[in-house]
């Protein structure tokens, strides 16, 4: 069921060719358009028709209806007033950004009908490559309005992650960071500062204990960089946190304290296994 | 092919029982027995066929000529001078304790014929219900004998891991527990404290990243303490270590130093996907 005339998808990465992908697949636009900044992910998303067309420039874009906005934070923060130039103020716009603040702050300011986007549903493979059709089936998708954003263009947007298969959330900017930083940044900084603390020369015995706690170690810097510090202020209060508990465990064990050890283990796992 | 006569193994989780299972399917052994503590798990055992006999008390394991601990490692150690008392000097022992240090110390003294292993096969899925008789197939088990160590007894230990499909390798007790510190013992803290860090109300919205990061916090709180404490110089310098890389980590975002995050983020990257 065609919702939309024209959808532009600006970053060609995991995110925004599954989105293309699956928009072509169940015929949700009449045309679908791409823009990167990579020579190659333009070629590969060409030749296997991700999108009807795509471009380096921006030109392309206008006409549309609906832009989602699939790249790195700091590049959606930078694009947005060049892109807010060349659409008409009813175009709907939305993001994929991992942190949500700053950019529904600046973002709304620039285009009428924004609303913010965050589909949790990343892997570490990243890239046009990796994309699929399915990538947001039984995904949460996390849709954050300001108490300003017009309603019809939430309902919309919520609508269209539903209709991709995502389950969706309504939170708001700042309570979305925060969570995030707890189920997600958090998670990254352990994994690659973990990663660090391997000596070279025992990788070779690695399990699979170090292998699932450190998988996400292998996402992209420039990506994880820029979330970090677009989120700073949450992250670093999860990061104190974490120093904590990781302080108790050290102390517990440094006293021998057998008792106080397994009441912290036996926390954890019980948690975790609260985890559906 | 029948390479021993009766095969004892104490403690049948996941992987005294999969050894069981190993050791029936491919006929290594002429009869195999089983001591577990647990009322449930010696019915498990009896009504599955896991072994050929079972009970709690240890006076089944008259007679063997291969005798596997494969209990927590306190057990381990409180178990080994009763077990030597019903066994003969020829008897080949062997365990797969998840610290070697202490044990190989201990138990080389108890048994003439002692060769310490640990495979690295195990999961947070434990307990006999779990086991099968292809857990060994393609892992690493390590083989931590002393300087005065059998070599007979040796090589019949490695051809016992080979045999159940492992890859061996040779290591000193305290090479091993230094090598294991890093790539067990401490993303277990990592996973254990991380879990600790997320508030309970932030769980519902853990995706991909918390859960593989946390996996391993469902493991068993008793013999993970034990293991924690029976190697815990090396785990405290591996902590120690832990809390560098994160306090790096935290300076760099505190102080907005883009290119050091992401100097630190690609160094993670680059190590984790060197791991096969």
């Amino acid at each position: 069921m065609k919702i939309f005339n024209k959808v532009a998808v600006i970053g060609l990465g995991l995110i925004g060719g599954s989105i293309a992908l699956c928009l072509k697949k169940q015929k949700l636009c009449g045309k679908i358009v791409g823009v990167s900044l990579h020579k190659d992910t333009i070629l590969f998303a060409r030749k296997n028709k991700i999108v009807d067309e795509c471009s380096q420039g921006l030109d392309i874009i206008r006409g549309a209806d609906l832009v989602i906005l699939a790249t790195p934070v700091d590049v959606i923060l930078k694009l947005a007033p060049q892109l807010a130039k060349l659409l008409s103020k009813d175009c709907l716009v939305t993001d994929v950004g991992s942190t949500k603040r700053k950019i529904v702050r600046q973002l709304s300011r620039i285009f009428p009908n924004f609303v913010g986007s965050h589909p949790l549903a990343g892997s570490e493979k990243r890239g046009i490559k990796n994309s699929h059709s399915g990538l947001f089936i039984k995904s949460l998708c996390i849709v954050t309005p300001q108490k300003n954003t017009d309603k019809r263009s939430l309902s919309r947007i919520v609508k269209l992650w539903r209709t991709m298969g995502a389950d969706t959330n309504i939170l708001s900017p700042s309570e979305h960071d925060k969570i995030l930083s707890y189920v997600s940044h958090l998670p990254h900084i352990a994994a690659f500062a973990l990663m660090e603390s391997v000596p070279d020369k025992y990788l070779k015995y690695a399990a699979g204990s170090l292998r699932d706690t450190t998988r996400i170690a292998a996402s992209p810097s420039n990506i994880w960089t820029d979330i970090f510090l677009s989120n700073k202020q949450d992250i670093l209060k999860g990061i104190n946190l974490f120093l904590d508990n990781l302080g108790s465990l050290k102390q517990a064990i440094l006293k021998n304290d057998k008792s106080r050890i397994k009441k912290i283990l036996g926390s954890a796992k019980k948690k975790r296994e609260g985890l559906i």
